[in-house]
């Protein structure tokens, strides 16, 4: 009998591909897994439990993080608030490495230039988006007309909303959603762990579990000098969550692929990702070669180093996935299973069929100018970058709001502001070191004669170049570079700055590429996107959710072990077991520990819950992400996948394989700061409502 | 240049697949790694080291322990002084759940059956033993004759020395060595950890690391009702291991198979090991059975069951290995480079090639009667097992010495009779319980006509037969056993005891599938694995050690912790990550503790190192081994492997795999005894010398 119902359910399996695996998905908060909470969890949260949540879950820089108090407070994880605290750090005043805790509000410091927004209200779009682009000649007329639609539908909608209106896109290209967002603009520290209690096991204990870390920190958004009133918070769990409960986790996912094309995915495993790991390679070992000079160039390449570490495990993880040809067996039997579907309608299949190979089409073009896209450009250095910024700046807004690069349109304007005056710590030995760096291997690839190196070194010498630029420009200066940005196109073409001359030389060409990459590459992507999009809702029906593409979704699962070789691994860890890495390594690096932890240790009850397991589909973005019960508690912060899941860009990993996102527990955030942190404010501002 | 080396080093290891690895090899002490030792590690023992090492080193029933003190007190592991303490066991004294702490001398309790045994010297007879075979007229007669003079040397060597002399084959018979060993019979227990501490985690957390278990227990040695005199013992280290340190392990590895033929490996893949784990999961299940009635029951199986889940998930990994094709191709690969290097010596070559053939012919013949020959037994039952050992004994002792099976040759008779006659208790239930379980499926395999079958039941139900066999034998009573033992082969034969009526049935079945075994098989590999052998020592020289098989041999390696999946694993553990998995688990069966350790967790030093790893090569058997360092200390007790080593029977795992010995700190030993145990006097006796 149990051979049969196997037999049945692979035969399932074999005639719907696409069918969702349990806990599946990223959701949007307009179409949530209703249906698979009742059915497998018997939940049924309210549209004003939903909406709550949604209002609770702020956009962090790249992240997620969650309010957990009316009066503005954020929860998040150390390593999404180490951007902030590293510009905040100096060599003296070290709270990257120190930690902080402001004991009055007074204390609480203000960040240079971080924005934090909610989103208020949402909107289908797609048919406004869609009828413009449909006047279209053809496909590049069709590109230029939907993009300058979503622009009108942003400024309007800005106009008359006064919030940061933003068109997103879903399915690619499937739908569009017009996203209104609040926008916190002063925002303040509160407290932060020390990085190595934070990232304790460094990038070892990266993607892994049983995991020790105490990865938080609190923000707090203020409006008008005051904090923030924010009646949509989450309240914080004192006992934490349960073996086996159910968990909702809201938060800003980055981006996944599971629904690209075979030709895409093929094009990711054989060119883009092994391009995508050179490049990320070359920026952090050009940090590591500076870090090495001493522990203050240390500090400063510290939080760069230890993005681009936990992006190169991430990619190495995914690309490993890819590389398995089972995995992209199953994609071909998917991608086959859809057409296949849509054959049997020949009125679909006429309309849609082509879009896979006009995408083929585009992808077999992509290779020979891949390794140019990559390695041209200056994102090695924040100084290049602000120059760069300034010469296209002027160049765009010089056009009509519609007709210019997205990130230069109204709607983005004040953030595209805060981030260039940003008075953020730049360190020029620093940038010297990494620029140099990037454009030596910059010349290795793309050889002395390529366009980009010709017009940033001409016969001059890297270091030449790179040295002057950086130590006679001016734009270290934030009232320079206001200067720059409020002054006239004129001025900043005259600007004898050599750091705006590089940037002048190479405009042109970094423009070529990006024009030939929307006309060649993205505008087809977007109609041929939003085909097979339409394809699989006609055959599938609107049964999967959308790619991640770092905006406000929603994931659900339990808090559940798993088996690992012939072992289990619990659900949760403790205390006890910080202190057990620590020791087992003889508090060597990367599992030594604060000193101010280990002079703590006979304080803390060591068997309150330090680290804890679920099921839910999560990806990188969703680091701080709030960990919710049912009654709408905070259990905990999402902060790390384990290795099982490390692929799951490209497919959702089931959870019996073991993939796990990891959390920070709730109970242990307050035992650490009670008795690590001695943080009563915090603590009573965090239980008392 | 690095792929030059890299290239070379490729290419040594084509033309040398023979090569040994790092730490490879349980040696002989008659031929240890000198070389190795010096090479790699600057460790020129002086051979009083190794003397003392091995006069230290007792064989204890089916595993390895230390003498620790000067008067014949024994450090083994637990789950190795089980078999012991459950004996010693009754409903309302449950040692295994309770452990035992003797406070005096006077407390020590008497074990009823246990042997422990010391090699005192050794000398090769392998030129005796062949003289003796080569005048054999052919296979089966060689066999006869070597088998009779390696009794007589027994025999010769026992009589003049009053030791108990067995005569050793090693390389599968390319050498044979009699070893004398001093017998200890008067063994008391002194101390014993809870079997939920030593083996905290359970199966699960076997062979696995890290692992956090207080698998330790200590015994002492008799001789005139008095603590035996034992001045070779080894110092106990205070500190334990440090990382990165040599160490020594000496010990009684069980078996492994490292030189055998691929058509003997194939046979094992094939045919061997997926019936020996029919057998062994028959036996599992059978007690498993019996354990579900009540905590009694439970406790009277748990032994065994115990037992036969480590077997189980031992011979799973052993499988696992290889079922791998890479890994029987280099298997394959090593044996065709032998055969390469004879044919270029032709003499050697028609001496020896022939062996591989003969085995190969054996091996044909084997399959069709592996299922009667692992089947046709009752040792599922141990008062079947008594009735089947008198009514053998007295047909075997009517034989001059040299004639005899093995076993009931004159050097091990004393052996034999302390096992026979212990006053262990015996379970009836459970007997009549497993042992049915174990006739059904014999039945079942073999089918109601095959002799086995008819001889045990006839024509009756195996339930009617094995209940009155059980219930109405007296075999239970020592005093009965010892009678029939004692008395003329007569009376055995005229016995109405419905055991020995059965085990009467039974034993020309057994008889002759064991000859048939002898002349087809094990005649064979004696023969051919001695040629085999002899070619391998031709072509490499005795740079291998022989096959592990139960006697005496040396390992080495060092205190290392390993990479598994992107992260690193530490050389040690400690008392916090006790607690930490304990709680992680929320104190739930396996990873719960005995109460008297939760509720000493206050007073223990929680930094205080349990379980730690190293490079040795070690097997099944190596249970409580000292783990000694370059001073002669005892740092450890070997009781574990890590899954990565699992299959090492069939081929040494490099440690760059992350294979590892696991062992019991020295330094953990110490703390729980004196604050868990409150073992004073023990630990003065462990540190007083």
């Amino acid at each position: 009998m149990k051979k049969l119902i196997a037999l049945f359910q692979l035969l399932l399996l074999l005639v719907s591909p696409v069918a969702l695996h349990a806990d599946e998905g990223m959701w949007t908060f307009d179409n949530p897994p209703l249906k698979q909470w009742k059915e497998r969890y018997n939940f049924e949260p309210t549209k004003e439990w939903l909406d709550r949540l949604r209002l609770a879950s702020p956009k962090l820089p790249g992240a997620s993080g969650v309010f957990v108090s009316p009066n503005g407070l954020i929860a998040t994880n150390q390593h999404v608030a180490a951007s902030i605290v590293a510009k905040l750090s100096t060599k003296d005043r070290d709270l990257t490495k120190d930690g902080f805790y402001a004991k009055t509000q007074a204390d609480e410091i203000k960040a240079q230039d971080a924005e934090i927004s909610v989103l208020v209200s949402y909107e289908n779009v797609t048919d406004r988006v869609e009828r413009a682009a449909g006047t279209g000649a053809n496909v590049a007329d069709s590109g230029t007309k939907r993009s300058a639609e979503i622009a009108t539908i942003e400024k309007e909608c800005g106009r008359s909303t006064g919030l940061k209106c933003l068109v997103v896109s879903l399915y690619s290209g499937g739908e569009y959603w017009l996203y209104r967002n609040k926008v916190y603009s002063d925002v303040r520290l509160v407290m932060v762990t020390e990085e190595q209690a934070a990232f304790f096991g460094g990038d070892y204990d990266n993607f892994t579990y049983p995991r020790y870390d105490l990865d938080f920190a609190f923000l707090r958004v203020y409006e008008d000098g005051k904090p923030a009133k924010t009646p949509n918070y989450l309240r914080w769990s004192v006992t934490g969550p349960k073996d086996g409960e159910l968990v909702v986790v809201s938060g800003y996912p980055g981006s996944t692929a599971r629904l690209l094309t075979v030709a895409q995915l093929k094009y990711q495993r054989d060119v883009g990702n092994p391009l995508q790991k050179h490049v990320w390679e070359t920026r952090y070992k050009a940090l590591e070669q500076y870090a090495e000079l001493g522990p203050e160039q240390a500090r400063q390449a510290g939080p760069g180093m230890r993005s681009f570490a936990n992006s190169l495990k991430r990619l190495t993880g995914q690309q490993d996935g890819l590389v398995n040809p089972r995995n992209f067996a199953q994609k071909e039997a998917e991608e086959k299973d859809l057409r296949d579907q849509l054959a049997k309608k020949p009125d679909l299949d006429r309309q849609f069929a082509p879009a896979w190979e006009s995408l083929a089409k585009a992808y077999d073009g992509l290779p020979r100018m891949s390794s140019r896209l990559a390695f041209s450009n200056v994102a090695a250095s924040r100084l290049a970058t602000i120059a760069q910024q300034l010469v296209t700046y002027h160049i765009e807004l010089a056009k009509p709001n519609e007709k210019r690069y997205a990130e230069y349109r109204d709607a983005r304007l004040d953030s595209f502001r805060t981030g260039l005056l940003s008075s953020a710590p730049i360190y020029p030995a620093m940038e010297e070191s990494t620029l140099l760096y990037w454009m030596k291997e910059a010349l290795r690839v793309l050889g002395p004669n390529d366009p980009f190196i010709r017009a940033a070194l001409g016969d001059a010498e890297p270091e030449e170049v790179v040295k002057r630029a950086v130590r006679e420009t001016k734009l270290g200066d934030p009232t320079v570079r206001k200067a720059l940005l409020e002054g006239s196109a004129d001025a900043i073409g005259r600007s004898t700055d050599p750091m705006v001359t590089l940037a002048r030389r190479i405009e042109p060409v970094v423009r070529e590429l990006r024009e030939w990459n929307e006309k060649n590459v993205s505008d087809v992507e977007a109609a041929a996107g939003s085909k097979i999009a339409r394809a699989r809702f006609a055959v599938y029906g609107r049964s999967m959710p959308p790619d991640a593409n770092s905006n406000l979704r929603i994931s659900y699962g339990a808090v559940k072990g798993y088996d690992e070789d012939t072992t289990l691994v619990p659900f949760k860890t403790t205390f006890f077991g910080l202190f057990d890495r620590n020791l087992s390594f003889d508090n060597k690096y990367p599992f030594d520990l604060p000193q101010r932890i280990l002079d703590r240790r006979d304080k803390i009850d060591l068997s309150t819950p330090l680290n804890f397991v679920y099921t839910a589909d999560t990806i990188g973005g969703n680091s701080g992400s709030p960990v919710v019960n049912r009654n709408g508690e905070v259990v905990g912060l999402n902060f790390d996948s384990n290795n099982q899941k490390l692929s799951n860009r490209y497919w959702y990993i089931d959870e019996k394989e073991g993939s796990r996102a990891v959390g920070v527990h709730s109970a242990g955030i307050l035992e650490a700061l009670r008795k690590i942190y001695e943080a009563e404010g915090l603590v009573k501002e965090l239980t008392e409502f």
